[in-house]
């Protein structure tokens, strides 16, 4: 299996609580835009990054989710936009050098242990069940 | 595509706030057992259930996720083990009869609308990109 198969999904649509400014850059556009920036430079990790109109975790942006193919998939919320792309790719860079999407829980960066939303098992086919 | 790819995970691992009781079954143990018994029913919605160790939305007991190929990904929680079987096989129901898994909100049964947790997009691959 390909990294470049793995998935990140960047939410841009929710806003920070308090922030009024209708015309603001939402927080997960600045981090989607930061994301495309870092995963530009040598060195990154191959991931397909996709914007996303609204993972349903509106109450805690910025918010993530990771996905691959036979991988369990994480969503990730309270992540901050300025900050949190160092994080991101390290937790994908993990992600992507297992076979399932499990990351022992110390090894993870502590904005993904502190942040996690849900994760849902790999899918699985009924041919392959 | 068939009804039977669809998938209905639920989580049988957490406990309910102020149980204290460890001998006690678990709630998502005991919805997925109603489920399992209601699915078992002449007119019930065709999906696989499956009784999965941690969801990671230990705060929210019960929960369940319903994915399929090619269609988003939801994931509720706050789900009463003793009320919410007809709640989730009706939700299921509109879930399987949609092609993306995008349900209208208003359409949503009231626990998936007060219940989402979050949500995924299906996952494309590289070939289907």
């Amino acid at each position: 299996m390909s990294d470049s198969e793995i998935c990140l999904h960047v939410c841009v649509t929710c806003r920070m609580a308090g922030v009024a400014d209708e015309g603001a850059p939402r927080p997960g556009a600045v981090l989607h835009g930061a994301l495309a920036e870092a995963l530009g430079q040598e060195g990154a990790p191959a991931v397909r990054l996709e914007a996303v109109e609204c993972l349903s975790v509106c109450k805690r942006p910025c918010t993530v989710a990771v996905s691959g193919p036979g991988r369990w998939t994480y969503i990730y919320g309270d992540l901050d936009p300025g900050s949190a792309v160092e994080t991101i790719l390290e937790g994908v860079r993990l992600y992507a050098a297992t076979p399932d999407g499990l990351v022992p829980w110390r090894q993870r960066p502590e904005a993904f242990r502190k942040g996690v939303v849900a994760r849902i098992p790999p899918f699985k086919t009924s041919s392959a069940a």
